[in-house]
């Protein structure tokens, strides 16, 4: 079987194809400021040859003729034609409180998907228009939509629920849902395998730190807490994200600066987080390099960061009642050993000690971390959202076909 | 020596006249409705005997007058002369990075206060009036400046930054402040006296409840870290304030409401919080009334309302690498027992464990609540802030009559 994944967003499309026999990637790339000028597809063969196509790619609808146009193509190509590909799977970022789980798509999962518009209004469009333009294309092929969201379906009111007036979440659904869902799913599971814990009786703290980051609390396998909220804004700082911020810091901003809603948001998620503290970068790789030659900012930013990081990590192990694994993934949760180093420094009370060779052996490695007595395990999980994506599509496909 | 504290409001002004000698209250009371119609105020006697006297008082300066009128009235007075007022000590809300302990109060120090109206607008305009006409009153009375922020000034950057742009720092003094430090710092220093345990060693937890409420990461005798933030809006779920809230949710409301950041600001310090969840109230006891009578709401509201608690508890055990006591103070901590109880359970991981009869039977009282063996001492500790306020008065005001 072979699954195409597809992410959507407003100016581009990333896809993968995967053969899931052996579930590998037989070619993946993405298009890139779609809609705009100077739009383009990269691609890459399994080979490993990289290719890059301009052209105006004007909405998603063409983007994704291109997508099947470049993986049927002759000289790059991988599929002798469209039949070949059995279904396809989307990222959606949005699933509200429709959506505990990855679901066929059907004109009810459509429907749904845009009553969740107002709570995702960048990313949802998109999605649809990537569903929509695959039904076009090849009509009657199998969609499945796997959500950011979903994962998180399952805490509890005490964690989802902010302490504002009832009716603004009866009337607008203002609650924390929480994101990088399919991530946070797929490591916590793959972490209790490696270490060889039963997955449906271990207390899991997934950190999965990126240029977004968000932690998550999982218990018996269900997530019971996570970081981000009602948007990705909330929770821990990010490259160009703030994180929790005090909402009365917020309108003093406003006032102060003579912004409107619109700016706020701008300023807090684009120019923010990382970026905003040091003036440098939204990219660690920088701040680190920066920090090391001694820049102030940078290494303050650092603290604040793993600080943070460390904190959640705390909040959780009393949210649970205890934990068994703390896991790192995402490009800095795998990459950056000082930042693991600096979270878990002091955290023995906690039952977590660091095994600082083993830590610093793990670049980009899946493996545990942590010290062999270490009450808690401590373990770096590479992710592979695409995969779980093309699992959940698989095998929902799959049901779908023997119903 | 006798001390007169002063907590000057917008509306309203309380008052404490102790002697230092036995550190008791000779005199207490408060107006209300201050500058409005139907302003009184209400006297309380050494005995007990309770009066109201009602009248127009139509600012600061009055206000003051009519209290020193009645500490000297020859029916319900406690004094022949003012002269016998050695030192007026004044509960400030705001001293921004200007204040890290009390201060005797000079011309200096009253223009750094006005420096900080910004940061406590509400808050710091009526401090300074009752500062001022305490001055035009009692000429060259000895005053005592005490701040709600100053205590948690020694926290480290990592824990009062926010991920947003370093200038905004610089520009405006964004960051994390806190408040209810004299709380803070009585309790925890009172907790480990107790204890019988070294506060300059000691790690220790406060949570103070009340209708405002925030905990404080307290090491080696210092704040480290605390809920409340820029303002008294972030952090817990208090009886009429939002606490932690993500931005986003902030302006998503702004939008749907089509409000501005005034009743944003009105909505989520006025009219959210425990009142906001339940629609009952913003008192505990009659939100803890509907819930035995099986209010869905005020169950759900005493969830989260605990559960926030907990994670922050987990969090600063985190902070600061353990800790030794976890105690609760304010009118909820020192009385609901029920809190306390849903807050500690399941900690044992982290070393927390209740004893159900003795947390039953502190019922305002103060003393240790845990088990014997239990890890993590946990404690109820009545406040009392007006004592602190008075003691620092008489020590400083000692310190500056040497000098």
């Amino acid at each position: 079987m072979k699954v195409l994944v597809l992410n959507c967003g407003s100016s581009s499309i990333k896809y993968q194809l995967f053969n899931m026999a052996d579930r590998h990637v037989i070619a993946k790339g993405g298009i890139e400021k779609l809609g705009m000028k100077g739009s383009f597809l990269k691609h890459k063969t399994e080979s490993g040859q990289s290719v890059v196509f301009e052209g105006e790619i004007l909405d998603h609808k063409a983007g994704v003729e291109y997508v099947l146009g470049v993986l049927t193509s002759q000289k790059y190509g991988c599929l002798k034609t469209l039949d070949e590909i059995d279904a396809v799977g989307h990222r959606v970022v949005h699933g509200g409180e429709y959506f505990s789980s990855s679901e066929f798509v059907t004109d009810e999962v459509i429907d749904a998907l845009v009553k969740c518009t107002d709570l995702a209004p960048l990313h949802n469009p998109p999605n649809i228009k990537g569903i929509e333009a695959m039904e076009e294309l090849i009509p009657g092929i199998p969609q499945v939509g796997v959500f950011d969201t979903a994962f998180h379906q399952t805490m509890d009111p005490k964690a989802y629920m902010y302490g504002i007036p009832h009716v603004l979440y009866k009337k607008y659904g203002i609650r924390r849902y929480g994101f990088h869902g399919t991530s946070h799913r797929y490591v916590s599971k793959r972490a209790c395998d490696v270490a060889g814990l039963d997955y449906s009786k271990a207390k899991v703290i997934s950190c999965h730190l990126g240029n977004g980051a968000s932690i998550a609390a999982v218990d018996h396998g269900k997530s019971v807490d996570t970081s981000m909220g009602f948007t990705p804004l909330e929770g821990l700082i990010m490259g160009t994200r703030a994180g929790d911020l005090d909402v009365g810091a917020a309108t003093f901003i406003m006032e102060k600066e003579e912004i409107g809603m619109k700016t706020l948001n701008t300023l807090l998620n684009k120019h923010s987080g990382m970026l905003g503290l040091t003036g440098i970068s939204s990219d660690m790789r920088e701040i680190r390099e920066a920090s090391l030659e001694g820049n102030e900012k940078a290494l303050e930013a650092l603290d604040i960061y793993c600080y943070k990081i460390k904190k959640y990590i705390g909040s959780y192990i009393a949210a649970m009642g205890g934990v068994d694994i703390v896991l790192f993934t995402g490009g800095i949760g795998e990459y950056a050993t000082y930042v693991r180093e600096k979270v878990c420094a002091d955290m023995d009370f906690l039952g977590i000690e660091l095994d600082a060779d083993k830590n610093l052996a793990a670049y980009g490695d899946e493996g545990i971390i942590s010290k062999e007595d270490s009450r808690v395990k401590v373990m770096v999980v590479p992710t592979d959202e695409e995969l779980m994506i093309a699992l959940d599509t698989e095998k929902i496909v799959a049901k779908n076909a023997k119903a």
